[in-house]
């Protein structure tokens, strides 16, 4: 929002200061008749509850515009319109805070989401996941909390710092506090760290509280920004368990990294991927599942060609007949099963041309390479 | 086998002496024509291979008996009938050394896995998993290898030497080489153990070595006498994932154990689990997946039960709008949102007799129990 608000505008922000976010009646009654129109019936009618305050309204768009916080309001050009999938659960508006574009900025994006007591596994795996997605211009997409959502964000930032990948995605912080209220605190830096290279985002007004039910319907917003959320650990209850309920419920791609069984934060993880939850191991395999058709395929794993590799399916077969230190009589090799009669010596010549096996008295050893 | 050895018993064994095990043709040719005939028929034609003796057959029964090795042939009593699933390539016979009875003893059966260059990691869930499953009535199979093979037979050992439960599971080797060869031979004290405990059984007749084809082709033996294999450790290339290959062309369960994605020895479990292998993470959830349908269950993952789950799902929402250390007046408990009218009072009236709220000013605050 860069000119003076409209009245809708004005209107949504008052709401957003009276009701909690992600309310599907509210949100239903203000696409059915505007935001205006629910104001005023509010204040007609409800006088015994909080009331909307266009006034108040007023002011916090001043205090957004003085502290460098954006208000971002649907149907506008900003506005990220995958949160469209929410229906009535929609936000009113969001808060933006750094230097990114959102509705950009998030179109290739991922969440990755976890414990906050997570373990030095969780951790290296969340930052090192979504540096790989943010050098590959994937956004990542998080929670504010300890833990993975720390460690994703950090993972993103490395890569920005140290301008890696020809355009690097942003990392993007959701919160369920005003994204100028900064919780918590003992991130604060991290938090600076973000708006510098991505985005601080909140449906919530400047300076509202956490509570544990506006993380619950934040996680709704983790979930609808992104083309897929990634579970990285989770105890059997995490509450990023419940991101990952929303991805599904929104037909957005559910993934999870597997991890130790013996370890209780990978317990929840392993639920999921139980339950049909995709299991991922690298930043390649999440874009695979959440990017275009066929544009972004994973790598098959490789490992080193051994000279056998190189050999016909039935040549291998014969090899395979071979002792590993001791030669084999040619009658032993004879009885080689179902072989087609005078394939034998094709074979075996094969086999000599390819330096795998050489003659020993009255029969053949394999050569060092083939040991190989 | 107990009684003097019929002339087909004798035909199968002189076959088994000079034709690599495996072979559909020649079992194709058993099954049609009896033994006896196809012996006939190769010391009549095929001059120049190795041919079947029934001399030395007789040899391999009376030394057979000498050292305590049962012969078990197809269609008798002791023969596991789940190998017949292999069709023509069902093994002739089998060398079988130990105290269990072979079919009953794998009637309930798992095979179990994996890398020989396994971590700790996989060696102590192998051993962990075979553990829990011997104790609840389940036979182990595996290879003799080092690794998991070794620590999957080690872990059933363990509880059949403590008496575990009411009728442990047998352990049973399927080797690659004669049941008295013993490969590798740092292995042998373990063997005699499984002797003692459990049961060793071959295809390929006494004194014979171990040689590439005849580990690939054992491995189709584990996954036909079991009704699932699971691999614990597997680096993208491993042979235990033949073993896998088998089971899924049988039928047969397939099933992995998640580790670590940084290790290179889960790599191959992981690709698995992607295209399609079940993941399990104890020995509960392999029995649910083998078992019979509904008597195997998987207990849920429990964790404590904490006051708010007596709760019922309205007085929880209401419950996670209160802030964590301070109290919420009245009005702003009003603006909850999406509560039918009147049911607030009903709610907050249910939440003070659980003890979960109090009254506080013109509001209300959480209690110690709440916040527990």
């Amino acid at each position: 929002m860069n000119d003076q608000p409209t009245p809708d505008m004005l209107a949504r922000i008052a709401l957003a200061q009276v009701v909690e976010p992600g309310n599907p009646k509210i949100g239903m009654q203000v696409t059915q008749r505007g935001a205006c129109d629910v104001v005023s019936e509010m204040l007609a009618h409800l006088s015994n509850t909080r009331l909307p305050d266009l006034a108040a309204a007023e002011r916090e768009v001043e205090l957004a515009a003085t502290i460098g916080v954006r208000l971002v309001f649907p149907d506008t050009l900003d506005w990220p319109t995958q949160l469209d999938d929410l229906g009535p659960s929609r936000p009113l508006l969001l808060w933006v805070r750094g230097g990114g574009q959102l509705r950009l900025g998030v179109v290739r994006s991922v969440s990755v989401v976890g414990a906050r007591a997570a373990s030095e596994y969780g951790l290296t795996l969340a930052s090192r996941l979504s540096s790989d997605l943010a050098r590959a211009g994937w956004s990542v997409v998080s929670g504010g909390a300890f833990g993975v959502d720390a460690a994703a964000h950090r993972g993103v930032v490395a890569v920005r710092d140290r301008g890696e990948g020809p355009e690097p995605g942003l990392t993007v912080a959701v919160l369920a506090c005003g994204v100028d209220f900064g919780y918590p605190k003992a991130n604060a830096s991290l938090f600076e760290e973000i708006v510098k290279r991505g985005l601080l985002v909140s449906e919530v007004p400047l300076g509202t509280q956490p509570r544990r039910l506006r993380f619950l319907v934040r996680n709704r917003l983790i979930a609808a920004l992104t083309r897929g959320t990634v579970v990285v650990e989770a105890a059997y209850r995490s509450g990023a368990l419940g991101t990952l309920r929303y991805a599904e419920k929104l037909g957005r791609v559910v993934m999870g990294l597997p991890g130790p069984v013996d370890s209780y934060l990978s317990g929840g993880v392993h639920r999921e991927l139980r339950a049909g939850a995709l299991l991922v191991t690298s930043a390649a395999e999440i874009i695979e599942a959440v990017g275009e058709l066929g544009a972004d395929l994973a790598p098959e794993p490789t490992t080193p060609n051994r000279p056998r590799d190189q050999l016909g399916s039935l040549s291998r077969v014969v090899l395979d007949l071979f002792p590993a230190r001791e030669a084999i009589a040619q009658v032993d090799l004879d009885r080689a099963a179902g072989l087609i009669p005078g394939a034998l010596a094709v074979v075996l010549a094969e086999l000599e041309a390819a330096s795998m096996i050489r003659p020993n008295g009255a029969g053949w050893e394999l050569t060092a390479r083939a040991r190989a």
